[in-house]
């Protein structure tokens, strides 16, 4: 263990609770002291970023939802009545939404910024979904986004998306990045049923074997991934060159994060999982990642809706190792060894 | 269904969100909104009681830490210093001490009450933990405690304890009650080792053999419980009784329930767990009493630390529910059928 891991450890066990006694929060405290080198954490300026973008496949009947709702569910963002709207603002948390690449035209609005790479990736049953061009521009407006798009001294970063057609994108990249079947990865999305499901299957396995033996991470992106999820690794990976907390949502941020660990492993140490997805996939793919979930609430819509409602969770981690007194300063008796 | 329910349902239902894509949060929702009997339910100035009281058992080596650490954690309490002080402060909720039978003599204040009954039980390897006297006081107590202890309008409470030795009470009345094996009852409370926990179910297995035969639920907790359970129970009853949603925190506010839902079954629709702890036989009282935790972080302090941590998750549940937009609102379009 590194020094501040130590002194993090130490300075966690001489609290008045028996050793553990608050489990993953006593992990969480750990991780961010660590992450920020520091005995006396904090969490400043939190911000969710939602990409948003659409998406060929979704032409081809994946969804249960038509495409549209991808660029009305961001006009409901900035309305401010989505779940992620009232989740940000109970945790006080800064809510912005980013068009990757949605099929819309979207009037200018305080919260939309405009990142907008073409109104929707090619369908990758014909080609592969966006050029090289446009993967290269999704990492740069990523790394703008986290340079230019958050509060000054913000030190932890959500992670949310939405897209009608993103679980495909995200099923794909985890079929080829973990060398899974692709049954282990694909589930019902925004709600399909059995035949729907089987029908998505199919569709992504023609998908997998027109694209056989991609297996580097940017390629496997470029071929299967929408705008917001190049978009999503591009600042993830930023974030963490910065030194921030990622907090990753539901199926498709970890599919980002996925990539994103591929490219550089070490981003794990600043990431924490806010929650186990009902998405089928989600379950494995954290475990491929071997990472443990803050919430399991049998939540799976995405918007960031899981990093927004496990952000108190998280200040509790901070706030037990700030404010808590020692059993020396409280006077009280440590366990008997 | 009653009609409120089939209400809130179809609310839920009409949210811009594939159906049931909250998961646990819809259930909250439904739940909460349905005991309040209104389709804008609220949490209104939500109070956790700590009760507090020591354990003739104590005396015989059942705990990892010795018996003056209720007495030392009942003034770091009242100190501020505690993690249901800090975790009451960050999520703005009430907290009131209750010494139901602590062996010291407090200082008066603000945040203590003195309900105390003696200072503390009796062994139970000799005689009852408490005469029938006692136990009558106990939900005199506990039912004071909702009329007169808490801020106006409340409508909802959680229940913690502190009690060195009270997960040995709480082993033997799960026993008793559900008719389950010790052995499936008993675990390493604040952090007994392999041989101590040997210890522990020997000398609680003889505590049983005593008392054998105890079935009734108000005996079995008259011979095996604490005040502080006792008071707890009691003021479970009443809350119900008061219509009020009830917040139960880990193994031993679960133990007092478990007497409480033996009483008066309907009680467990105003209930609401908040976490599954970390304590062995939580997840076993739960899964007989077939309950949802809210959380799953491993924890095992007590003190209503769960309930405490799990409140923000139950203000989402009810946020979403008052202030998401509807799909015919937002003009989005919902799912095809």
């Amino acid at each position: 263990m590194t020094d501040i891991r130590v002194q993090l450890q130490q300075k966690i066990d001489l609290k008045t609770k028996p050793l553990g006694a608050l489990g993953i929060l006593e992990k969480l405290a750990l991780q961010i002291g660590t992450v920020q080198n520091t005995l006396q954490p904090s969490l400043y300026a939190p911000t969710i970023f939602v990409f948003a973008a659409d998406h060929g496949i979704a032409q081809s009947g994946v969804s249960a939802y038509p495409p549209e709702v991808t660029f009305q569910m961001v006009m409901n963002f900035l309305n401010g009545g989505a779940a992620i709207n009232i989740f940000s603002r109970q945790n006080e948390i800064n809510l912005k939404i980013i068009d990757a690449g949605v099929n819309y035209d979207f009037p200018s609005h305080p919260l939309l910024i405009d990142y907008k790479i073409a109104k929707g990736t090619n369908n990758f049953l014909q080609t592969v979904a966006m050029s090289n061009a446009q993967l290269d521009e999704c990492f740069q407006k990523g790394r703008a986004a986290i340079e230019e798009q958050i509060p000054e001294r913000c030190n932890v970063i959500g992670f949310g998306e939405m897209g009608i057609g993103n679980t495909s994108s995200a099923a794909l990249l985890m079929s080829a990045l973990c060398d899974l079947p692709l049954k282990d990865c694909v589930g019902r999305g925004t709600g399909l049923n059995d035949s729907q499901l089987a029908r998505k299957v199919e569709i992504l396995t023609r998908a997998k074997e027109k694209h056989v033996g991609i297996t580097l991470p940017k390629e496997v992106l470029q071929t299967f991934g929408g705008f917001e999820i190049a978009q999503m690794c591009g600042a993830m990976l930023h974030a963490y060159e910065k030194n921030m907390l990622l907090i990753i949502d539901g199926f498709i941020a970890t599919s980002a994060f996925l990539v994103a660990t591929k490219m550089k492993p070490e981003i794990q140490q600043n990431a924490i999982f806010s929650h186990l997805s009902d998405e089928f996939a989600h379950a494995k793919l954290l475990a491929y990642l071997e990472a443990t979930p803050v919430l399991q609430l049998n939540m799976r819509l995405g918007e960031g809706t899981g990093c927004a409602v496990a952000f108190p969770i998280l200040k509790s981690a901070v706030n037990f190792l700030n404010e808590m007194t020692s059993f020396e300063d409280a006077g009280v008796t440590n366990k008997e060894e």
